[in-house]
C-alpha cells in the first residue's frame, strides 16, 4: 500500500521554481499585507514558535541531498510531499478546486494557518551560497511568494529588504537566529512565527530551545541520503514529547510539544 | 491521540526477565523441536532472511540507552512496544486469550511466523559483555525461550550450545555474521531466518547486504538517545524501498524489500 504518486499540474514543462514554490510555502490567504513591523513590542505574548507541515522520510531525512536550482528540495526530496500535494489546502493555494479533505488536509491547513511571520534558512530561500552576486534572486517562488507576511531570511551576507507582491517582504538577518526570532515575533503581532525550514535551520532553533511545537509528516519513503532531521538531536532532553499523532495512508503526523 | 499505555500483566513484581522475554521473542508455536542441523544442505533455496516486528521510535531509535539487567531494552525501550503488547498474537504467546486483532496483530503474527532459525546479537542474548564468566546466563527468557528453533548468538567468546526447553537451542558463533547466517540457513531447513536484533546486529547484516526484507513498526514516541537504527545506513543505496505500509493508532508499519 504505497501511496500513489500524484500527477503534478506543473510536472510537464513548467519551471522547477514552481514546485519549490508549491512545497515550501507558508500560508494561503492574502487578505492582509504585512503590517509595519517593529512597532508592536508588547503584542507577542501569545505568539508560539512553530514548525509545521515539515515532511520527513522514515529514515529521518527532511530533504534530499545536492540541492540545486533543478532540485530545490534535494534529489528525491519531492517524494516527501505527496501527502500534502493531494490535499484541498494545497490545491487551493494555487487557486484550484478539488483535492482531498480529511486528516492530511487538516494538518496541511494547520501548517499554513495563523502565522504572522516566517523565518527561513538561506537554502530555503535559494540555491545561492556565499555573498549575493546581485539583487536578482528573489526566492524560489516568483513575484508573489506564498508567505504573505514578513519573512526573515538567515544569512551571513547583508542585503536590502525585498518587498514582493501579496504581502511578503523578505528581510535579511545577519546577526543570528535569536535576533531573527526577536524581529519575527515583533512582526507577527500576536500571531505565531513559523520556522519554515530547511532542516538545518530547524535544528539550530531546536538546539537553542526556541521552538514551542513541531509537526512532522512522515512520508512512506526512505531516502538514505540528504538532510538528517533528528541525528544528534535529543528531543526528550530538549523537553519535547509526542502530544498528538494521526496516521493516514499517505503520512503519519507527529506533533511534538513541551 | 497518544497510544494509551497498556497495563502489563507482569508489571507488578515479576522479574524484568519476563518483560524481555515478552518483547524479544521469536514465534509462538512449539509444535516442533529444533531438528538436527547442518544436515539439509540443499533445503534453503526458499529461505528468506528477514527482520520483522522491529520497533523503532520516530526519531529512529530501536532501543533505549544503557541496557542492563533491569532495562533489557535500554532505558525507555519498553515504550517502543505497546503496539505489539496489546495484540492477540502477543497475548497468545503467554497462553492468554484476549488482545486486539487487526493490522497490528497481523504484523505481530508475521513477525513470529515462518522462521526456522534465529540470529541474535550478544546484547540481545544478555547483558554480559566480554568472556562468559560461567555457564549460568542462558538468555533473558527463562527455561523455555520463545524461539523454539535453533538460535545463533553472535559472540567473540566460544561457549558450548545450550539446549533449552521447548525446542530452542542456543549456538554460539564466533566466526562472524556470514558464518552465523550460513549455519542458520541450513538449520532453517527451508523456512526463513530471522535476524532477531538488536540494532547493531541488524545494521551489520544490512551493511553486508544479507537481508531480504525488513518490517519496522514506528511507535509514536521519541527517545532522543539509544541505539540509532538508520544513522549512516543508506537504505536505497543498499537496494531497499518501501514496499508496504500501514498505519494504526499505535504504530506505522513499514516494510522494506529489494
Amino acid at each position: 500500500m504505497v501511496a500513489p504518486m500524484v500527477t503534478l499540474p506543473w510536472s510537464k514543462g513548467s519551471a522547477p521554481h514552481t514546485l519549490a514554490a508549491a512545497l515550501l510555502m507558508g500560508r494561503d490567504n492574502q487578505e492582509e499585507g504585512h503590517e509595519a513591523i517593529f512597532c508592536s513590542g508588547t503584542g507577542n505574548a501569545m505568539t508560539k514558535v512553530r514548525v509545521a507541515g515539515f515532511s520527513v522520510s522514515f529514515d529521518g531525512f527532511g530533504a534530499g541531498p545536492e540541492q540545486s536550482l533543478e532540485n530545490p528540495l534535494g534529489k528525491r526530496g519531492q517524494e516527501l510531499h505527496p501527502w500534502f500535494i493531494r490535499t484541498r489546502s494545497f490545491q487551493a493555494m494555487f487557486g484550484k478546486s478539488g483535492g482531498s479533505g480529511g486528516v492530511d488536509d487538516e494538518y496541511g491547513h494547520r501548517s499554513m494557518d495563523g502565522f504572522g511571520a516566517f523565518i527561513l534558512g538561506r537554502k530555503m530561500f535559494g540555491p545561492i551560497r556565499g555573498p549575493w552576486p546581485d539583487e536578482s534572486w528573489k526566492g524560489w517562488w516568483g513575484n508573489n511568494p506564498p508567505y504573505h507576511a514578513p519573512t526573515f531570511v538567515l544569512t551571513h551576507y547583508p542585503r536590502d529588504p525585498i518587498e514582493m507582491e501579496g504581502g511578503t517582504t523578505f528581510f535579511f538577518v545577519t546577526n543570528g537566529i535569536e535576533a531573527a526570532l526577536e524581529q519575527a515575533k515583533l512582526a507577527a503581532n500576536g500571531r505565531d512565527v513559523k520556522i519554515g525550514g530547511g532542516v538545518e535551520t530547524v535544528r539550530q532553533y531546536l538546539r537553542a530551545g526556541l521552538i514551542d511545537e513541531l509537526h512532522f509528516a512522515f512520508s512512506p519513503v526512505v531516502l538514505g541520503q540528504g538532510e538528517a532531521m533528528f541525528s544528534g538531536i535529543d528531543l526528550p532532553a530538549l523537553g519535547y514529547r509526542v502530544t498528538e499523532h494521526q496516521a493516514t495512508e499517505h503520512a503519519t503526523h507527529i506533533v511534538l510539544s513541551r
